[in-house]
Order: structure tokens, then sequence, then C-alpha cells
């Protein structure tokens, strides 16, 4: 098979890519290497950026987003059972949307689907050749090898694919941070407890009230990492959501079995450079973010909208400048919105080594953001998503 | 001898609070260890807030600072030999004074003799009695031991003083952080090499290029904490200057000989309380900042504008609610420049045991800096000074 552009991973990053391309009149093949049905019961973040909107519907893929998700002007931040607001629309003029990873990506499938678009699931053994200049791929899918002949070849297939890996070591350079601790995150079919997320920092840690919608709402807890998810009953996670976050949401918050419990580690890491000839790494192949500050798909979507506009100018003027500089592009986006994910990580939870002084500095911090509208704004213009 | 404030401390906040107390009919003593030869001979600080500014104006002490001090409207960043500005002037609508704390010290003095104040100097063995209710000071000047009754004692003894130490320690708690360098500074007489201070942050370390006048430049440089201001010619120390700073900086600085050179720690540092019955403690005394944010002249102003108030109001109606919210109200403003001057210390210096991930977050923050007005405008009403 001979495609454009060989796009290795089914998730929103390369399925956005397969869409944006096909409308530009450039061909592509998405390879995934799991079925369409684990993809799509995969449960991910909920918030997208405003920027991030507008680029869906930019691309024909609003419509069930615009129906179906919910504005958020703004959220709350606590402290000690004690929140405030920062008014995302009030500051910067946009808000953010809540509408699940799941929905997105369920979307760009529809929406492959609606144009006969290439999609090969559970293709195993994805392996890229040739690179950096002459590319094809090779996979497995039922038992026979396949290969795939391609321009350019897109990683689209997370932390752990075959991209990343697929460059020399001597050209990447990784940074990464571990942080000390995990989000036990829980589903249940109960209406959220605010009508916009919630944020706590407390003494005995991190909580977040989130929602996927009216009647499904989203909770996590910061605990430790040796902790299991067979620990944690749920009236154990009710009891413990209730101590931090603030009084008045836990005196109305709604309780429920839990739909699905799972214990996730968070990490900040970004791999350099992005490109290495005719192979592009997008999303979590070259970089991770912390859940706290709703980044991770944000980020896939930005990496979508340079990649995309780069190869678009390729095949429609020859002019490669923009995949060249694909690489500075799309990181000089990702750091800030990885200092944002750790800014916002390290202010609103608990480390086990952390000093007396370092919590004064915490406290200090939030004092001040609840007492400053520059504060606020720069909180809010990073959360809404700073522009592309 | 009796008077109603026994002041420890003939420093700038000691003196502020006697004159200010002098204008409102209460009476004060301040005890000073030191020579005035020797106190007005310290260099220190040398940039005021605009609240500090109003302060001393609205005091009658403002005249030889509105003439000779120097206002600056906004301030550089530089990160690896590149600069951008901060407009403070723009960004909050105040600019901030650069006037040395020796000038402040030196009007302050002229002032309380102008009005016939009780300065004491060379008080040798300063001992606070009869706390927390039933205050006395004793003293030792020319071999002969002296007694001070008075109603309240304000300890503006900085951080060795015997204020903080007469504090019982069950009472006390302290909070602090030790930064892993220092800064050597030198004062020549040469024309600054800016007309606004540089704050630089490089791969080999921090500096800055400050000023007292139009022909007296103030520079500093990161080092280690081993080194020696022996070790660090005159020659050694512009050379790695230059290395520092924006090369535009580097081409035109004018050098010449130190005509003073030191190495001063770096540390973070808050006592609370700051109040224990009719002691009260004020500046240094109770909290140290890393010089880096220029806070802690700054915060001697405040903590003396608090305690000013209170004393008055108790004197005028007896009410004494701002006596017992003194501490919580002062530290309430401590805190917050505490953690602004740890954020610029920890942003723009190297630090040992840094990881290149940190690195990058700081690169990310300063590019996001430059970029974003919402972030500057944080970083200047700091910098100008949050309101008292």
């Amino acid at each position: 098979m001979r495609t454009q552009i060989c796009i290795i991973g089914g998730g929103p990053s390369g399925l956005l890519l397969s869409h944006i391309l096909h409308r530009a009149g450039i061909d592509s093949v998405v390879l995934e290497r799991r079925s369409r049905a684990y993809v799509l019961g995969r449960i991910r973040a909920g918030v997208l950026e405003w920027g991030s909107v507008r680029m869906l519907d930019a691309a024909g893929l609003g419509e069930r987003m615009q129906r179906e998700g919910f504005v958020h002007d703004g959220t709350y931040l606590a402290s000690r059972n004690r929140g405030f607001r920062v008014d995302f629309k009030g500051l910067t003029g946009h808000p953010v949307m809540v509408y699940g990873q799941t929905e997105v990506t369920r979307d760009l499938y529809d929406a492959r689907d609606a144009m006969g678009g290439t999609v090969i699931d559970e293709a195993e053994g994805v392996t890229l050749h040739g690179l950096p200049d002459s590319p094809h791929v090779t996979y497995i899918k039922d038992g026979t090898e396949h290969r795939i002949d391609c321009d350019y070849i897109a990683g689209c297939d997370g932390f752990h694919g075959p991209s990343r890996a697929a460059m020399p070591e001597s050209l990447l350079k990784t940074y990464e941070k571990v942080y000390p601790f995990g989000w036990l995150g829980i589903l249940s079919e109960t209406p959220p407890v605010s009508d916009e997320l919630i944020y706590a920092n407390h003494d005995r840690g991190f909580a977040l009230c989130s929602m996927r919608n009216a009647n499904l709402s989203r909770y996590y807890l910061q605990v430790p990492l040796e902790d299991t998810v067979e620990k944690w009953t749920d009236d154990a996670f009710w009891d413990e959501l209730r101590r931090r976050i603030p009084h008045d949401a836990a005196e109305t918050l709604v309780t429920g079995p839990s739909i699905e419990k799972s214990i996730a580690p968070l990490r900040s890491f970004v791999a350099e450079p992005m490109r290495w000839g005719k192979l592009f790494l997008a999303g979590d192949a070259a970089h991770i973010v912390p859940p706290t500050g709703a980044k991770g798909l944000n980020l896939a979507v930005s990496d979508v909208h340079y990649l995309s506009e780069a190869l678009i100018a390729h095949y429609r003027t020859g002019d490669d400048t923009l995949i060249e500089g694909y690489s500075a592009t799309a990181l000089a986006r990702v750091w800030k919105a990885i200092r944002f994910s750790w800014w916002m990580t390290t202010l609103l939870h608990r480390f086990p080594n952390q000093t007396e002084f370092d919590q004064r500095i915490r406290d200090s911090e939030m004092d001040y953001l609840e007492h400053s509208v520059a504060a606020r704004t720069a909180l809010a213009e990073n959360y809404i998503g700073l522009p592309f």
C-alpha cells in the first residue's frame, strides 16, 4: 500500500491529523495497535482549551461537542476547605469546554468513517523503516505482514509507541520529572457537586471535582504511589473527598457506586526534537504532562495544528520551512504547557519531602492568586490555552 | 528614664517608627548598639517600592529623596545574554525609586536630630525585661547601666538582635530556606551600564546591574558560597559580569576600581508571631529575604506602617484592635514578599543540584514572562510593592 502520510496511532492526535489532511486533499493511513472498541473505551481527559474547540469546529468536528459539551466560564481553586473562583471568561474573554476525550475520539472515528478514511486497527508489530529520509512502515494484521510506503511518518502513538523509539538515542534529548504521588480517580453516575471544576489543596492532599455530564461525575484524590485500588472502597473515597474539598461542596456532595476506579501516576516528560527527517512526533509520543492543568489532549491538538499546517504547505507549495520549523515551533508551546502543569501540580499537591517553608510559600501563592487579578489572569490564560 | 515606646535598633525601621510616632505625639527612645558612623556607613539595598516612597513623603522625609533619587519606570530581565523589559509604570501605573538605604537612614537621622529625638548609640548589652506585660529595657553606655521604663518595646534590631531572642521558644515558629550560593557585590565609581536595573539569568549564574547614582554603580554576581572576596580581583569580576549580562550591555560596560567588595549569603526567614504581649518585632528582626526582589527595606517600611498605625490608635482612642492584629496583618504581606523573593531568586539563579528539567522550566518561565502581559504584570505589581 502507498499513502502520503503514514500515521501511527489511532488516538485523538492521529485521527485528527488524518482528518485535517484529508480535508486538504492529502492522503493518509492510520495504524492502531488496539481494537477500536478498546480505544473508544479508554477514559481520559475532559477539558478542551478554547483553541482546541475552535480547531475542532473549523475542521467540521464540532457539531456534537457544541450540543453535548459543557462550556465552563471559570473554575474554583480551594485551600483548606475554602474556595475562590477564577473567572476564565472575565479575565481572558474565553471559557473552556468540558467534553471528554472519549467523545472527541468517537467523533473523529465517525468523521473518518464518513469520509472513507483508512484506519487499520489491531495492527501489530508496527515497525518504522528507512528513516530519516526514505520511510516505510510494516505491520502485522491477522497474521500477515503488510507494508506501507509513504512520504512521511507521523508518530501519534503515545508514550510507549514505536515512533520515538525509532529515533537514534544520540539525537534524542529527554527531560523528565516523576511526581511522588498518584491520582486515584473514580467515575460515578451522580450529578457533579459543582457546575465548575474544583481544584482543592488540603493538608491531607489534593482533590479534584470534575465531571463528564449532568449525571456523570469524575473525582480524584492525591494518594501515595504505593496505594492500590483495592485499598480504596467507595465509602473510603467519598469520606476522604469530603475532607479535602470546600465545606459547602462537601455538604452537597451526592455519592453513589463508582463505575470505574483507577490510580494513575503523574509525570512530566519531553523529548526533543519532535522531528527526525521525515518522521514527526505529536502528542504523548513526544511529551507527557501531569493531568493537573488539563493539557495532555490540548497539546496533542496544538501539535497536530502545527504539523498539519506544515504538511499542507509542503504539498501545496513545496515550501518546507514549516516542516523544518515544526519541532521548534511545537516545543515552544509544549514547554509553556509543561511549565504550567508543573506549576499547578506543585502548587496544589503535598509532597512527601516538602518543608514547612515550602508549604507556606504555596499558601502565600494561593492567597496571592485569590487577591491578584494579574495572577489569576496568568493562570486563566494558561488554562484556557496560550495561542497557537 | 521613661518613654512610651522603647525602640531597639537604630536602622531604618527603628528610626522611621520613632519619627512617625513623634509626629503623632508619641514619645520614644531609640537604642542602637553601633556608632552612628557605623550605621551610616553600611551599604544596603537601593530600591524603594512606590508605597515606601509615598510613606516617606507623607512623613515629611522625602525632600532629598525626590531631588536625588532616580525614578525607574521599569527593569530589564535577561536570559543567556538577551534581555527584555518589564514596564512597571505601564503595567501598574507606578515606578520604583532608586535611593540607597544608606541615604534613607541619613535622612532619618537628620529628621530625628531636627526634632530633638532621643537616639542613643553605642548602647551595649541591651536586655528586655518584664515581658510580655510590664516591659522595661536595660543597657550599658560608657560603662554605666541604664534603665528605660516603657509601655511597649519595638524590636527593630535585625536578625541577630536581642528582641526576637527574648521571645519564648515555645511561642516562636520559624521558617527558613538557605540558598546554596552567595552574591559577590562591588561598588564602583563608574556610570551605570543601563539606566534601569538588569537582572540577568545565565548558564554561568545570575548577575545584577544596579546603581546608586549617575557615577556610582553596584554590580553583583552569583558565586559559590565557598568563594572569598580575595579570590575575585576586579578584573576577574568585570570579565565574569560581561559574560553573564546582555551583549549590548557588555559592550558598553564602563569598568573601574571597586571601592567596596563583599560576599553575602542568601536566605529566606520568617518568625511568627511578630508580637508577644507588649513586644513587637519589625523588619529584619522578624524576617529576612534574599536581595533578588529588593524587598528587605520595603518590608521594614510596611511593618512600621502597620505598627505605627496600631500604636497611634492605641494612644488616641484606646482601641487595641490593630495592636492585636499587628502580627497577622504584617505577616500576610511579609509572606507575599517572601514568596516573590523566593520565586525571583529561584527563577534567576543556577542551583548546584538542579536537573535539566528544572532549568527548562525556568527557561520557559522567562519565555512566558517575555510574551505575557499578565505574567509581567504579576511580576511588576510585586516588584513595585503590593498595597499595604
